[in-house]
């Protein structure tokens, strides 16, 4: 048996501990235990974490070498204890204690919804999600992936869509550096077991991402696939889940996203598919976000089991249906790429872009960002990673700023408007005028407030405040050009 | 009696015969009749006009003051002659004759539909339709309805929406100069009589569009109205059909349209319009062209009287199903204004405006023009015409001359394409890639046949020839700039 270990997750495991742990970190326990058999298949490990009268359960799992590992992320601040529970008597009862620390600037905890259509992080602070998608850019490698690191450092974005398996598709046939499972050289797959080197690389990245304060939005399955992991048995796609959700889960930035385009993996049915909600959902100790995203067919968003919609689409019109048919937060996270690409949803000028991320703005729902200009090494950020060529991305930082300004409770689509306003009634009221230009308009706020209005040109990222205040019904003089927003603040 | 005049028709009805009637141009006939009574009620004229074999009947009117007249355009060059028939002998058994000669230049004659979704004059000459809205033009008074006459000389329009009845609507609640039915002081209509005054103007306005060759699409009822004329007895909607139709069927530039936006005119229900339709059909012996145009509710234009499909609507992705529905040319020639007003018909932007007509022509159908600035005398193109302030027109222009250049006998939209395309196989294509911005495409082109590519910019109105020439399935380099199309075009 291995000494207990409390250790920051990107410690190798047999470093000792490093003092306590921070509110919202991964606490780690390593041990010792049985090499023989199949560990990854005939040993169960997990544990009971207590705070004062709360107990968390976690699932342990096999890191190779003998080594098993439990992974635990504290909500709370204070003194922790655990007990191990195993089927061997190796792994049995083990037990520990580590203190939680408060978390640090720049760490708020992981997010869930707030609000039926919103997003707040643990501590308060709301989440606005201004995603991007990197499909397969944890298998490039390590020269490519830092890279893309170092793009995700000054970019907009707080979410990133991207693949636990390797994907095989136009633009991305190479081959990723690891494999999830043991492979040999006639390409013949060994589901029986996991390979621990590619799950600890793509902790690696997204325990990079957490750092950087990006959301982890992980794509369980998908149908870009030429290895056979969108075809495994039932029992092998199930164990997967639960090995992945038992390495990943602890990592505050983690959503789970049971597959990317579910309805193009001719394979599985829906039933699989609701089967595996089902499977995170029991396994996860945090209740991570959950969704599915869809490629021709939309899934059911209102089932228990999904937090939020991730939406494949560009008809914003579907936004209130939507938000009314789900009750929760819904993500158009594949509008189509900004890019040059031949693919018709892969290039979109910059300007529909930003167009897009404002129209779901103003519908009430959040957009996502994809990027698909040519390369001649074929690296496309929307599924390499690398460096972002396009014009939408200093707009959506832009945005992002506007939607962060504005009130943490969330705005909400007002109804029967003839131009898409989001609001929060007598504080706040964004508009987007999409390709409508009036020279003049009269608003109807909620009345007894006075209003700044905020003349906004999303293209050319300027905020231009119109003179003086505004109050009930008024008339108030616009640019007269396309692709204005106005918002109206409270005047305090 | 008085004598038989073969006269232009904007010449005073007194002055004697000048010379030929020129082919598709107006004869015209005018009896002295009875004063008494009602003659709008009371007497019927009808004339049959022969040319050798041929028998064609047109109906008379009573024009006041004791003149009855019937109009004819013949559609052969050669002797005509006709004899009346009346309830009244002293207009019953008149006879005459009249030489049609040929057509002039810039005389084509009326226009049908031709290979189904498209139209040609009578001379053989494609019509391709390229039109605008000036709903109440005709009811300004001389010095603005001279001005928009002056402005439509050198706009690249060729059909008119324009309104029988006059308009009460927001920017236009001025009072017309004449009234369709005599009108007291207290603003009661002597629904059984007619103000031929009333007619006589508005047919000069459509002549004056004739002679500029301009179709005047003539909407004969609409929803808006403060005079009672939505509103009528069923029997007087019916002779107020049957006398529009006497006056005004014999100008070849003739279409008619039975309503503005027919489902919010509330007063009347769909078989009122059936009957509508079929009064027109059954009346106009040159069997102009027939349409309805729809506010929210789409009329089913596959009913047999409608010639072609009149729409109010901006989604371009239905015009395949519309085109397959109804086997008629589709006109979407209401999908929102150019201009600046607050409401949202009324404040597309000139690019947009451009937009909607690529996109309706790649995808098979024709688009119409509306203009509607803000103007401090509320002069606003759409309804009351004036002048044109927009960037579209020009822009309208240099696709009209594409259009004029494609194949005579159409272009179809392809099936199964990814972006929108319309075609003669093996000819002729013409793509609008709209928001997409693709750096290179693969194109597969009837083989056999060796292209010539142009590049065309919309809106900076340049067409650009690719180098080289094209065959079967290649790939082309493109701008990668959104809002580009692209022809090929047979080398000879």
């Amino acid at each position: 048996m291995c000494a207990l270990l409390a250790v920051a997750a990107d410690l190798p495991a047999s470093q000792p501990a490093a003092g306590p742990v921070e509110r919202w970190s991964v606490f780690e326990a390593a041990f010792d235990g049985p090499r023989d058999g199949n560990p990854f298949v005939e040993v169960r490990l997990r544990a009971e974490f207590r705070f004062q009268h709360r107990v968390v359960e976690a699932d342990g799992f096999y890191d190779g070498a003998g080594v098993y590992r439990v992974r635990f992320m504290p909500d709370t601040a204070g003194e922790w204890t655990y007990i191990t529970h195993s089927n061997r008597p190796e792994l049995d009862g083990k037990s520990g204690k580590f203190t939680s620390a408060p978390a640090s600037r720049g760490n708020h905890g992981p997010v869930t919804v707030r609000h039926a259509y919103h997003f707040g992080y643990a501590d308060g602070t709301p989440y606005f999600p201004v995603g991007t998608t990197c499909y397969a850019w944890a298998h490039q490698g390590d020269e490519l992936e830092r890279r893309t690191l170092a793009t995700l450092r000054t970019a907009p974005f707080n979410k990133m869509r991207m693949c636990v398996f390797p994907k095989d598709y136009v633009y991305n046939t190479n081959e990723p550096k690891y494999y999830p499972f043991p492979r040999d050289a006639a390409g013949h797959n060994d589901y029986t077991r996991f390979n621990p080197a590619f799950f600890r690389h793509f902790e690696q990245r997204v325990k990079q991402l957490m750092e950087m304060g990006i959301q982890a939005d992980l794509i369980l399955f998908h149908p870009y696939d030429r290895w056979g992991y969108k075809n495994m048995p039932a029992e092998v796609d199930d164990r997967y889940l639960r090995y992945t959700v038992a390495r990943l889960a602890a990592f505050r930035n983690v959503w789970w996203s049971m597959a990317n385009e579910w309805d193009f993996v001719k394979e599985k049915s829906l039933s699989d598919w609701d089967r595996f909600f089902r499977i995170v959902q029991e396994s996860d100790p945090y209740q991570r976000l959950r969704s599915i995203h869809n490629g021709a067919v939309i899934y059911d968003h209102a089932k228990p089991w999904v937090t939020h919609a991730s939406i494949q689409g560009d008809d914003f019109n579907k936004a209130e249906e939507w938000l009314r048919a789900f009750h929760k937060p819904v993500i158009y996270d594949e509008c189509k790429y900004e890019g040059n690409i031949p693919r018709r949803w892969g290039n979109i000028s910059a300007r529909e872009m930003v167009r897009r991320f404002w129209l779901g703005t103003a519908r009430g729902v959040y957009v996502g960002h994809g990027e698909t200009y040519l390369d001649p090494q074929d690296v496309l950020w929307w599924s390499k990673g690398g460096v972002l060529h396009g014009e939408s991305p200093q707009r959506i930082a832009f945005l992002r700023k506007i939607l962060e300004d504005s009130p943490q409770s969330g705005l909400v689509p007002l109804p029967n408007q003839k131009y898409p306003v989001v609001a929060r009634e007598g504080e706040y009221y964004l508009y987007y005028f999409d390709l409508h230009q009036p020279a003049e308009l009269e608003f109807d706020l909620a009345k007894g407030v006075k209003y700044q209005a905020d003349i906004i040109d999303p293209w050319a990222m300027t905020i231009t405040l119109a003179p003086g205040a505004y109050e009930g019904k008024f008339t108030l003089k616009l640019p007269g050009k396309p692709d204005q927003a106005i918002r109206f603040r409270k005047l305090r």
